[in-house]
């Protein structure tokens, strides 16, 4: 027998119609490349939405079709992300901080048939169409020159095209992955595994989304779809404050500001300058109180969250990737240590936390599941509703357990209230002397140090260790600091192998697209070291 | 094509596995007949609801097979919440308020196999197997006399039998409708409208359930699942404080505070004795602050919601029923309107709200879609994953549309901000002289009164106007009022043909099992009245 409940499928016309039924009038603020604001309602954006979808019916896009965009986080943008899921097609959304020819060779792969593009991103559309890229249509957003008008496209969109009828099992997005080794991989969402991840996201105990939110997501839509954050503030009505191309720390303070911003979400990376930026100006900025900054991307130094408790804001730390949606966990101190001690609570707003519900994890080395003793090492595998089960074209399939989970190539350790902490990428885990040294765990030490603004760590090749650690530093503004200094620190903290035997005090780290560290340029600049 | 996330499906087993895994030494309280109490945790109500689950399928219950609680709410309930559902079969609440009649009537209807019993309600089920119920084996909790020990049953559960493994389209649990008129109808919810329900109710627009919560729910495991709290504080990992039998107001407030509560919900007669006892001893419990009551069932007075904020308690209205699983609406006011005046924030306070995501709801009349007008009226009509799609057995199909919605028999308006109205049930409405006067609205009006504690109004034959509303007031203790001051107090608020023209003062209002007045009682006692 089978139930009496109706059969609805979870599709993204859910949450268009409820915006636009319930939350009509509750803003989308838009900063554009000169700096001015726009404002627009979920009434406007969801209707436009629709209109975009019509359109690109009427154009011949059909369900599974690849639609893609290369743009910044602003109203546009968003209304992409509900036009193109809406049409039947597949929202590509084009990382413009990579290189043009791995641009190109996504969107080849993903057979992108219809681009929409910033008219700022003109210049690096060349790029990209010179490096190989072929697209059907160019629609571009804003002074499009010679190019089709994304405007004229919608305006020309017919009036009363019915959209098609979406099964939660079809294709909604489509994202690839910025590995730092070999060729990108592409994952496809669908509407349920969207949908599933978009309530879980807004739960208490993950992100906590409500109507009563104003939210800046610095996160690129370009990234992992922004976290999921705009469906999620769609779904429960919360005013969105984008921020366009301009991402440096004074002009987003200002947002946070005059928006009334009451929660932001970006990697490390930003809330380092934005710290930095408050550190330097007390008080200048009149935010919100206890704004939520949700941190992911990479591990955010505990140092940080401390900082931004004195500026009255609170980080809070979340973990995913493009292959799981991206929510995998979040950290949130445990009701039982509220009365803690502000070192065991600070280390613990420190760790990726607890997964949310419906994904399960497990931590594995090569004796199987590690105890919950802090101290056992292993790679976290990953698995539910929102957790990719393959990569496009069948890639790497090792990436997943004979039981079904994937392997993240993360390394963490878990401690007895179930937080993982991660501790390293396995690719960039030092091996030294025939033991391991977690390179990010000295990092984020390292990173606790007064004088110093970032670090990284790599193991360079060692005639005797096989590998050794060196730490690449950047010191704060003013500081001064030597290596026998951060020797000492790091002492205290880890056993002594652990200890860099080299510091290089460097102007600037490179990164990669995603803001992480890009350890293999740093292991090539310090391949030859001789120590 | 097709996405490339896995394929998991919607099922109990996530939750429970949650529960045992992440929050395994969360605290659950149960108070016992004796007023002691006993403490589990999540690990050990979950270990022994996979030992049920395990005894069950040793005894023969297979796939959809139904198996009954006759309990009050505690850990046990819980245990069953769990282990029947795991087994594959279909969890049946039956309702100890009913008449013996009526419980023997549906649970033979469903077909239920094995009963399990609190002992204290042993008397109870004697009376319902002489009203001709009857079961395979029935399992006492407690002491069980010459019956079978629950105990024992779950001692002798084989260590090492495999759970089914579940589909999400599964039936999970089953419940009936208290209807005032007909016999009492089924529902079959599933594991995927369950869960779905689950992650939905947690959002902080929803109830907001976290796992720094404390939960007392005092609506029964009997009504609609409690509300579905049981399985959303499993999930998120809330301590549960169970009631037990002691439903007294200060049998609650005792366990509110010692319990350290932090959100309760029920209905608001249980709220209005709980009102009272504070008022009686303002100060005397050390409640948490700002504890959240949950009202549902029936419509709160906006007076209660006052009432209760002078104490510094938040009540937050929620609206469903049975066929809804049950959440449908939650009222939480719009960011835009908190720097509005007390008048208007409580009027929307008191308003069952806005629908949840995944609810599409629609309010009707005989000309379509009503305006968002606030006077316009017409029935409520629901759609959504967890809304039924039928009884069992086909029972009344005229309660669906043919476009798929659930008729739900309340009559509501709708206001500029979305915020829905009950004011009646469409079998409650009083038709006079050809116009339309809404019972429930003048019954709330009646409890903002300062010396009124209930108020029922009912529609009364009349020789001239057909209907004429007659209210029965219970005063509160010690207050003396006559019924032309009410009738003042109603024609400031109303069209005076609305004002009722006899008011008869009582001790108590029947009410149904479910807590709501019983109007086909009252209308029996008045149907002769002499105008």
């Amino acid at each position: 027998m089978s139930s009496t409940m109706m059969d609805v499928p979870l599709t993204l016309d859910w949450i268009a119609d409820r915006a636009e039924r319930w939350f009509p009038d509750v803003e989308i603020v838009s900063r554009r490349p000169d700096k001015s604001l726009t404002r627009t309602t979920y009434a406007r954006v969801i209707a436009r939405a629709k209109r975009l979808a019509r359109a690109l019916g009427a154009a011949g896009i059909k369900r599974g079709d690849r639609v893609a965009t290369l743009m910044w986080n602003h109203a546009e943008h968003l209304e992409a992300y509900f036009g193109i899921p809406l049409a039947g097609a597949v929202i590509h959304t084009l990382n413009l901080r990579l290189h043009p020819d791995e641009i190109a060779y996504i969107a080849m792969d993903a057979g992108d048939r219809i681009l929409i593009v910033d008219d700022v991103l003109l210049p690096l559309y060349d790029k990209v169409v010179a490096s190989g890229a072929k697209f059907e249509r160019v629609l571009v957003v804003g002074s499009h020159g010679e190019h089709e008008s994304y405007e004229a496209f919608l305006e020309a969109a017919p009036a009363t095209r019915a959209l098609p009828r979406l099964a939660e099992t079809d294709e909604l997005g489509t994202c690839y992955t910025s590995g730092t080794t070999g060729r990108p991989k592409g994952v496809v969402y669908s509407h349920r595994s969207t949908l599933l991840h978009t309530l879980v996201a807004a739960m208490p105990d993950s992100l906590s989304l409500s109507h009563a939110d104003s939210l800046l997501p610095v996160v690129p839509m370009f990234h992992v779809n922004a976290w999921g954050l705009p469906y999620i503030a769609a779904m429960v009505g919360a005013k969105v404050v984008f921020p366009g191309c301009h991402l440096d720390p004074p002009s987003l303070l200002e947002l946070m500001a005059t928006e009334r911003v009451t929660i932001a979400a970006g990697v490390p990376t930003i809330w380092i300058g934005i710290r930095d930026v408050l550190d330097a100006k007390p008080g200048h900025y009149k935010l919100v109180p206890n704004v939520r900054m949700i941190v992911g991307g990479s591990a955010a130094p505990e140092q940080l969250i401390r900082d931004f408790d004195r500026h009255g804001l609170t980080l809070i730390h979340a973990w995913g990737m493009t292959e799981t949606s991206p929510i995998g966990t979040v950290s949130r101190l445990p009701a039982a240590l509220e009365g803690a001690d502000d070192a065991t609570k600070y280390a613990l707003r420190a760790r990726q936390g607890r997964p949310v519900p419906f994904v399960e994890l497990r931590v594995r080395n090569e004796n199987g599941d590690v105890p919950a003793d802090d101290t056992t090492s292993g790679e976290v595998h990953i698995r539910g509703p929102w957790i990719s089960a393959s990569y496009v074209g069948g890639h790497t399939p090792e990436r997943w357990t004979d039981d079904g989970f994937f392997r993240t190539g993360d390394v963490a350790r878990i401690d007895k209230h179930g937080f993982i902490k991660l501790t390293d990428r396995i690719a960039d885990l030092i091996k030294s002397g025939g033991e391991w040294i977690a390179s990010q765990e000295l990092e984020n030490a390292l990173m606790g140090h007064p004088a110093v603004r970032e670090a990284a760590v790599i193991g360079v090749p060692h005639p005797k260790w096989s590998e050794r650690p060196l730490a690449a530093v950047v010191l704060k503004d003013g500081q001064l600091c030597v290596a026998d200094e951060l020797r000492t620190f790091l002492a205290s903290r880890f056993p002594k192998f652990w200890v860099p035997d080299a510091f290089v005090f460097v102007e600037t780290i490179p990164r990669t697209s995603a803001g992480k560290f890009k350890k293999t340029e740093l292991r090539d600049t310090y391949r030859d070291w001789k120590w």
